[in-house]
């Protein structure tokens, strides 16, 4: 039906991969193209970075500072960078993508020791905390000063308000203060039906490193410092971590096009109902056995579902979408949903995965 | 006459700070949106980034390999670090961007020493590389083994194809590498009037950070291989350097945009052009006696004018024009050129240095 | 009876926390003498570090080579960041030395990333090193090139050859190499019966950490490179580590005094034996019910004894005897041994422990 | 006349290669005898590290800290890192040997980047500290936060008191703070006859690298901090930067043997009058004739004295006499004295410089 555009691609064609294989949200484009034009000064000092600051603290009240960088990787170490002397470790869980997925940029950019902890959904808890928080003053021991949590998780899972608040409370009176990786952030505030400010702020997280990419940005996170006494140095580490846009108010007229009215909610709202209708889907099938040997291995609470298939299946859907294994060990899967999948989308793949498993 | 638009800025304000105040090139923001819709493979493995090889080569000859970045220190210190071992150390005019303007991010992030010496105009020759250039072998020694040079410099100079082939057959000889800051590569090439090729790949330049933000992109540079055995581990590299941008459709689109035709040129030769005039205003100005104490302090080669003004004279037409001191010690003040720069713009400015300096 | 030099210690006193809390073997302090007077080399140039590459041949074969360096630390960080490139990680056992207790020196002086895994005994096993050796050529992941073994462990058990045999085969099937950390590496010898080379390079091991402090040097450890495929630039990294001694002839005067004859294994058989003597106290205690509650929470390999005490009886113990927490979560002590310990430390200990749990 | 040990040296030959090249004072090698014997807590908890505490109170007044470290790169950025936060750039002069001689340690290691001044003597002053201290608050420019003096230099200057007080008064009104190399300290004070104090804690220096190798140890130097509020996190950097001993009684014993009476300024007072003797010869030669063509390249206020020689007369002295080029581009060489430096040994090398260029 579609066609790919001379030496492009073909804009009909989405899949499960991750939602940054999505695009940019068409008013997000629009934003970028009304930031241009003319001189702004450069590296922040621009209207837009400006406005940011604003609508931020509208998100998470007052006294709250935003600092745009490129990336999520480049958001969590440059914020966790900020909250650490050089002798800092990390207490996150072993899936986090500060772990697992930065290429070891935490250590190798910011010198900083990762903790990693077991966890069977991706979420950390006080006691799973502990299992590494110990050894203060111990110089043999990297200090664990910053526990760090992901929101939603890797796992598409969620941490209520309470959770984190539990986490943060512990950790404070460890002293400890508390990071949240929030590539997905608006996802769970879409999954929680609350606002960006009950899990984080209010919750007692110190810096967060706010997502807008898989959001629906062309590019662009911020790190959003909460409680200005957990970091320092930020203006300084941005620049010399190479997270500083010389042009930057391209990158804040991104996060003002998703954060200024609801677009960061509809985005997350929108990607998480197709989670929930993919997981439906595969639930019904397996109910009435038109789906058969999928197991669904996580809660479905945000934009991702985990699914464990029979042998031969992933390989067989994949060639009709491209999803990423998630454990190859069993068979695990991560099919992910974002802004711009549709309901046809879910059910086709809904109905390939019947095709492919219902006769077995 | 022009107004800011709500919550945004004044388009019709422009200055000569720097040309990364400006913004997007029209033909760059189209390019980014026929990118948009539908998936594409995240983290390069998109058709935009597939085509950008092809015309890198067109440029560049055969065999070269372009690693799309987000911005010209991520382009320097991820290019250097894949040209040098841990204990590997740069030789590079005290005035190159590397040493100056990035924080120690080569030296913190990536590890590099660099063996910084004086030159008059920004350019490195093979007698001040040899003042750098020793020690091999002797372990107390930061061993030199890349030379990087600034192409066209930081004071507005421009390397002639014959001396960066010099130079890297000096390095070569030594058994060091040349790498080539090209975060204003296009003006080089306008002011020489070749091809990006000639002073570059068929001078003997091993890796080049291309850069495409001063050249009206967006955001957007590549570390470019022109010699492969020169560098090595790139893919991890970029990425543990959080360089790696998952919707790299985008920033590929835009370096195609600037490179598939002529924008690259029309751009660079229009700044280029804005700054001869800036300074054919001024050398006229001082010659009519209009314009007087004024001292040009560099060639003006690409888009850049250097000039040592009388006391007060600066902050006098800061009033109307954002522009950077140089070295405010001796009353040296840079005005940069950008592909968006008007004759009014230089006009104007060339009357206000006469206004404040003529009747003195 | 003893009492403590003016302004000294009081050379009667022992304890069992660290083999590290002894002093210098009078034969190794003869040995620093004896190379003192005139001049020689600094920076290992002299005929004692010749001399040393000379016996680490006997023990390891021809084709080794040795580096000698300050501390058990510095042999492993230096050692690792020789057998990797800048993307690499290890995996290692999550008691590993390198993990708890060098404060991060290999993720922030090295920049390499740890990939821990949880054992049950502190040695790895091929099954175990598979949790964290995949992700081959997948940028986003630290790629997991080096495997690390402790030898004898931290928690005082030895890995046979045939087990280090099949991890090293197991890992280069992998493309990965193999560091040995080896601070205790005679203890494991003298437990085993064998001599250096049969669980290190006749296993695969390729690179080794040569422990001398904690076999009775006053400091002083050595890499072994026992391939040199395995490892490149140690010249430099060692110096650039801050690990190159400029007097090294009396580094290299040590490890001479321990390897060059009998004295590293005489030292390790006789901390063994106390180790020995001590389990067999507490053993027979246990059996005969004079020592009650005292559970011993791993095999008595090396040089070390793990036991888990009532409530109370560690800090009983302490106003005797000083030795560490291992566990305190589960009131797990540890008790090392070293070649100074005597047969009337260690009946003392278990009368103590006697003393203490006996009455419950 | 003497002849090596079998296996070992022969402790009659000397040089002027570098006073590292000399051994183990015997009032040194005593004192580490006289500190071994039974158990001490490790890592420097042991009454040698806390006596050193006390006699550097002597020297530097109430409230100094010394934390021991391994050699003098260790001391250099171990210290130089507890005084800045990651941002941080020192300012030093070109010849200082954290530029020159560890191999990029305090860019590798700690992320440090330093900013060389070209200096005829190896001495900053305020005006040559200041070509490099600005940019403070830009964060584009690493942040110049420390300068750092050798004393006494790389090439064999000494700071007056007043001069040190000059800079630090500078250094402090900029905001930064003060760093001394005193690998050579004692020479420094042995020359201008006064104590260590002088030109340190009344001068202004904040953070002292404290010398112990070149002034007759085995191995040791402390980083002693004057002012408590220039340094952080001492206890934790030495460590994870892999300068802490683990029998660190050795150590403090010899610093202890060097500054609790005398020794250090014995040891210094005689290197420095062998130099001078040196130079007196060599004036002497070149008044009388019977040198030619030698130049005195530097003043001689320490242990080293600088020259220049005619064509092929380096290379015939080697022959003899062990030592290093300084600039062999324009035949400078460099002869070190040390503590067991003769009268006979300088007045052989007069001789030779007599024989080798005085019949020219």
């Amino acid at each position: 039906m579609s066609t790919p555009r001379p030496g492009g691609h073909d804009p009909a064609v989405r899949g499960f991969a991750s939602d940054n294989y999505a695009g940019i949200h068409p008013e997000v484009l629009a934003a970028i193209a009304e930031a241009n034009g003319g001189h702004q000064v450069a590296y922040g000092e621009d209207v837009y970075t400006e406005r940011l600051q604003a609508v931020l603290a509208t998100h998470f009240g007052e006294g709250v500072e935003g600092w745009p960088v490129f990336n999520g990787t480049g958001a969590n170490v440059v914020g966790l960078q900020s909250m650490l002397p050089r002798w800092g470790a990390v207490v996150c869980a072993a899936t986090a993508h500060i772990h697992t997925d930065e290429a070891g940029a935490p250590e190798r950019v910011a010198g900083i020791k990762l903790l990693p902890v077991p966890t069977p959904d991706g979420k950390l808890t006080p006691e799973l905390i502990d299992r590494e928080a110990w050894g203060f003053g111990d110089e043999h021991r990297a200090q664990p000063l910053v526990v760090s949590l992901t929101q939603s998780t890797e796992l598409g899972t969620v941490y209520t308000p309470a959770e984190v608040r539990a986490i943060a409370d512990h950790a404070h009176t460890l002293g400890m203060r508390v990071h949240m990786d929030g590539a997905r952030i608006s996802n769970a505030a879409a999954s929680l039906g609350v606002g960006l400010r009950a899990f984080t702020r209010d919750a007692g997280v110190d810096v967060l490193s706010l997502g807008g990419t898989k959001n629906g940005a062309m590019l662009g996170e911020a790190v959003v410092v909460l409680d200005p006494a957990a970091s320092s140095g930020l203006r300084y580490l941005r620049k010399l971590d190479m997270q500083l846009a010389s042009k930057m108010r391209f990158v804040s007229a991104q996060l003002l096009a998703l954060l200024e009215g609801d677009l960061w909610l509809r985005n997350a709202s929108h990607a998480n109902a197709m989670a929930q209708r993919l997981r439906a889907g595969l639930e019904a099938g397996l109910a009435e056995g038109s789906i058969q040997g999928v197991g669904l291995s996580q809660p479905t609470q945000a934009n991702g579902v985990f699914a464990t298939l029979p042998d031969g299946v992933a390989d067989a859907l994949r060639k009709e979408f491209r999803f990423y294994d998630w454990d190859a060990a069993r068979n695990e899967v991560r099919w992910m949903c974002s802004f711009d999948t549709t309901d046809e989308d879910v059910d086709a793949l809904v109905a390939a995965v019947s095709r492919e498993t219902g006769s077995r």
